[in-house]
């Protein structure tokens, strides 16, 4: 036992087992979880939880800190002049973030958003090419240096506007890695780039020549995407990095059969790749049931918010798992309980994250909230949520304290 | 001009054109709506709404107030045991309600959610079949009573069990509608009752009986629910009775092509039947923007609120606007502006109500938010809201004041 004055007491958490659990965080981390002794009143300096349901805090697995606009002037969305083009996005992007508040003031607003919803884990593309060149990774890094006490960021070299597309970008992004990103990103090596082997063979290799994680942006939908896909999951286990690669979006998932999906589902579950998904509202995403029971981990990322893309999001992954239930038809139990886990346990897996849960040995970083149990808190999304950072309270009522 | 006594000042209220007024109250409604004079400090018994977005209070259009258990304990959902049978789930919820709280507690538990939010006008379904006869009709007509000077409630006799598969339902319908219910209900025709000329006689033939509206639950999908459709329409020119039908649900309109929904869009129009959406998850629902650009009312609901059915719903019509938006692919201003009217100024038309909207002589029913306009408010959702019911506050943060 460490001396008496750096511990913490917190009495009464509501588990997620629906037992009532007094909780002593010792030098950030959980040192006891013990049955509720029902201390009255409670012990100088204990923090009672009376009956609060506990939460490992959430993980946002897919943000782009870079590009929102959250908390700055709002800007109209303008779509695409002849259906949804990604290099016409790109542009409109490019046009908007040069009439926009500093990129640091606007990472930190939305960096402030997610951390007052709970989440205190995060993996952040950060857009790398020939225009902006290392600009937006030197500003995000920066940023993520600031706000180390507060919250996780897992940082990934994103190639926005192609690799092979953009030339000087393979380059960029090998000095992104160096920088300090901890991922490597893609994007459509198909659609995008023209070429699903040169693309792949520049993710690949950086990723292997600087041991990094691989993040790749795939909305390649149908068979195009599932091929892909194939060829992403025989490179990972070509590769020997199971567990350090992910795919987000991969709508085509959500386009092929029921037979077609078991297959593909256990064959990226035993390349240890994991599955992004924001359950996008208008069209396909990867089944999560489905992709659950062939044993991939599937996770979840609010994805952009209040951008250049869409006007959506909230930063809050307690209502992104409520969204991911209700695209999904999760009604029973331990169905509401598989979306939970998506914005948690499977998100820390994904990420990699040690220590993780409400468990001795682990980080104290956990969200507090009125719910019975997490069906309850999946469809309820209480807003009102106290957020303590290894066993320090940092956020309420979805504001980071001061 | 009243007695002074009698008015209310609100200072400083941001309208949807994005000008900011002040608003006088008298009598319940909107005496005057004139550009904001800046009174600083504010004169004596004014409040100051300090920019704050003001909206006509929501119009929920499609709820349960009989069957939630909203507040009562937690019921986990039970899936049908091959597939979804609407007559097992009955039986379900008939076993569920058994064992619940009294339901003019659970009813009145799902009001104050509702009126904390900020919707003052509602339309709610009400079960009535040979099992339970009148009483939840009968309890429920109790509630609103009580409840009658915070919100405006229709009530429709829904025959929850079919009307001819249910002896003696067609009956208590009739008893139903002169006991106090506005409209008559109805429940796929077709694939429920086995026979859309007899159900819809019943349905059409009491509506003309007791001058009362018509509110069908159509779950029926493809060709079928379009027959059904049709028929209405049909039945609606016929009786002379254009603005006083809707079809809740409506789930065949998201399932045919564009031309086929043009087609039966512009029908729907030209009868005046209001169209029901909740824009569900996971399967289709109607196209909100084809049938609005057909001219067709368009209002939604919470349809229900954790029950038997499902264990979503959270009452907030702010919230179902971003899920409509959500899951149309609204990300233009003009857009996310389409949600929020189908949860508002479309309701009120779809429910016919009198004096709806910021505008002299309008009902003072109101919601004042943190929001620059209303997309905004449509995609941040805000929760801190104060909502005021003939220029009285009568809620604040979603909890209704004593």
């Amino acid at each position: 036992m460490g001396c008496i004055l750096n511990q913490t007491h917190f009495l009464n958490a509501r588990l997620a087992d629906g037992t009532v659990a007094d909780l002593t965080v010792e030098g950030g981390r959980f040192s006891a979880v013990a049955p509720a002794a029902n201390t009255t009143p409670p012990t100088d300096g204990a923090v009672d939880l009376a009956g609060k349901l506990v939460l490992p805090a959430f993980v946002e697995g897919h943000i782009h800190l870079d590009t929102s606009f959250y908390g700055d002037a709002w800007r109209p969305h303008i779509p695409c002049t002849d259906g949804f083009d990604v290099r016409e996005r790109v542009a409109f992007q490019m046009r908007n973030l040069e009439q926009a508040a500093p990129m640091a003031e606007r990472a930190k607003n939305q960096l402030e958003l997610c951390i007052g919803h709970g989440s205190l884990a995060m993996r952040s593309h950060v857009m790398v090419d020939a225009a902006v060149g290392l600009k937006h990774v030197e500003t995000i890094l920066a940023v993520r240096e600031k706000y180390r006490d507060l919250i996780d960021i897992q940082l990934v070299a994103f190639p926005q506007s192609g690799i092979l597309s953009s030339p000087g970008t393979a380059e960029l992004l090998d000095e992104a890695l160096k920088l300090g990103c901890d991922l490597i990103g893609g994007l459509d090596p198909a659609s995008f780039d023209r070429d699903v082997k040169a693309h792949l063979d520049v993710v690949f290799g950086l990723a292997e020549k600087r041991g990094a994680g691989i993040d790749i942006h795939l909305h390649d939908r149908g068979t195009l995407g599932l091929f892909e896909i194939e060829e992403i999951v025989a490179r990972t286990t070509a590769s020997g990095m199971p567990g350090k690669v992910a795919v987000s979006h991969a709508y085509a998932l959500g386009d092929i059969s029921a037979e077609a999906l078991a297959r593909v589902g256990e064959r990226i579950a035993a390349a240890g790749i994991a599955i992004m998904t924001n359950a996008p509202g208008d069209h396909v995403f990867p089944p999560v049931a489905a992709l659950r029971k062939a044993g991939v981990t599937v996770f979840a990322g609010s994805d952009n918010i209040r951008d250049s893309w869409w006007p959506y999001g909230d930063g809050d992954m307690l209502n992104r798992a409520n969204m991911i239930g209700y695209r999904s038809g999760f009604y029973e139990d331990w169905e509401l309980e598989a979306a939970y886990d998506v914005v948690s346990h499977a998100g820390a897996k994904a990420l990699g994250l040690e220590g993780y849960g409400i468990a001795v040995g682990a980080k104290a970083d956990f969200v507090a909230l009125r719910a019975e149990h997490i069906p309850e808190a999946v469809v309820a999304v209480p807003k009102d949520r106290k957020v303590y950072r290894a066993g320090r309270e940092v956020a309420r009522g979805g504001k980071v304290l001061a």
